[in-house]
């Protein structure tokens, strides 16, 4: 059986050193870094993210900002609140939290945003940034949170053969570009494959490292993946629970019984990779106030 | 016998579609597109490139001003220079010719000129939108040029197995994020391999597509590539000729000869990639102005 990764407890891990360098930062400063989240609409799902985000925030120590805002306001409204954030030398990351509603463009909102305050890393200078291999930007927190859980299970990845299914630009295009680097954090042969692969099974048997974030309940069976890969699973699905059909239950994109029995090691849902993305957020967040102060 | 795509002869095409552009453009706004070149210093191969580039912009009907600086230029200078320009509305295009000399920080240099002239696509904001998909960014020149030579070679490439060789930040990394996007041009599943990876030949027998920037002369022989695939060689090396000891060649990347016996297609070195990067620098020229005009 493989080694189930403990997401939430590495993510507690972070936690802990962030907390003990926000208490430097604030013995230095006189001042803790500040995250300022925002949110349109009450969309229930994003509704526990923000809430989640304040809660790690807080319990690290870093100041969070919370601002709601109704459903109706318009795109010049939040432009001219990211502006006057952007403009606040008391909040050092911004985060606007997707999906917005569709009156809203979110591209213009993302651009919107200072790229040195932009922690979800989302900014097109930011992603720049992490193709051409330069420091000072931010990684996305999803695929920031992978790399983490992937070095410390499997410490020499050079020369790994890393499958990401799925190409979104929050999860599988970062991740992708972010796993070539020549580094000792990466140094994979990366392949991307998507919607257009017609034998996912082809390119996931190849993976000594399988990431998957697609979206789609239990896609990944046992015959997709070789044997003693690592197994990285990013979908969060809400399904039907076959042991109790009144109910519903979240699973991710692999199917996790059948997958641990050939796997390495392997991520749970939840207690994965979720709990990762927002101690990278943290992280991320710690790092806008340093590039904002020691210039 | 495998096809050789003639990478002039496209070029050539591009050009003339260009040359018609240009004159609409003309007929439109009064003035044509201008491209401006700088070269810092004398590095002979340097000079080259600069001269073709003048004498091809001007072909196509381009205003082409070319800016020759002395080797000692500081970096202070240059900057002025790059400042100077990209307020200049008459300049469209502004191209610093790399390598620059070794006083000079590359990187900075970059990212002075304006993104909507940086017709190399090199800025971190072009390459980020590049990797997000967005349309208003500039793609760097040599891998949209094997971009064109792939989709004119095999026009349905929706799924097929792309694999390149090298990533570096001008080949490498731009041409695998051009090709995994969801549209008609790309859409393939891509794999990047590297110095790290031990066995090339493994990843490269898979590919339906090749593409080899590496800069090792003749590195990818015949038992290295699938019956049937599309090879593109981005490589120009010199070496000593071996018909004629007294004097030296130009050979790509492949060993041409031999691979040429089981490729579909296959571009020669030289007259395969390197033509295609003068015309896309040209097309990057005239959506540059178009980005200017027509806001």
């Amino acid at each position: 059986m493989a080694i189930i990764i403990d997401g939430k407890a590495i993510a507690s891990e972070i936690k802990e050193e962030i907390k003990k360098e926000v208490l430097l930062i604030e013995k230095q400063y006189g001042r803790k870094p500040t995250l300022a989240v925002i949110l349109v609409g009450n969309n229930p799902a994003s509704e526990v993210y923000v809430r989640m985000k304040k809660k790690t925030s807080e319990e690290a120590g870093i100041n969070s900002m919370q601002i709601l805002l109704d459903e109706n306001t318009t795109q010049q409204e939040l432009l001219t609140l990211i502006n006057q954030l952007n403009a606040d030398n008391s909040v050092n990351g911004i985060l606007v939290q997707l999906p917005l509603p569709s009156h809203i463009n979110e591209n213009d909102i993302i651009t919107a945003i200072d790229p040195v305050k932009d922690v979800d890393g989302f900014h097109p200078v930011n992603m720049g940034k992490l193709v051409i291999g330069q420091q000072d930007c931010f990684i996305p927190c999803t695929p920031y949170g992978c790399q983490e859980l992937i070095i410390r299970t499997m410490p020499d990845i050079k020369g790994k053969h890393l499958v990401v299914v799925g190409r979104s630009n929050i999860v599988g295009k970062p991740l992708a570009n972010l796993m070539i680097q020549k580094n000792n954090m990466a140094n994979c042969i990366v392949t991307v494959c998507h919607t257009a692969t017609k034998d996912i099974g082809y390119y996931t048997t190849q993976a000594d490292i399988l990431v998957v974030a697609v979206g789609r309940a239990n896609m990944i069976t046992k015959d997709m993946v070789k044997k003693g890969a690592v197994v990285i699973d990013v979908g969060i699905n809400r399904i039907q629970d076959p042991a109790n059909p009144d109910k519903t239950k979240l699973v991710g994109d692999v199917k996790f019984d059948e997958v641990s029995e050939v796997a390495y090691a392997i991520t749970p849902v939840p207690g994965g990779v979720g709990p990762m993305t927002i101690a990278m957020l943290l992280k991320n967040t710690v790092k806008a106030f340093k590039l904002q102060n020691m210039k």
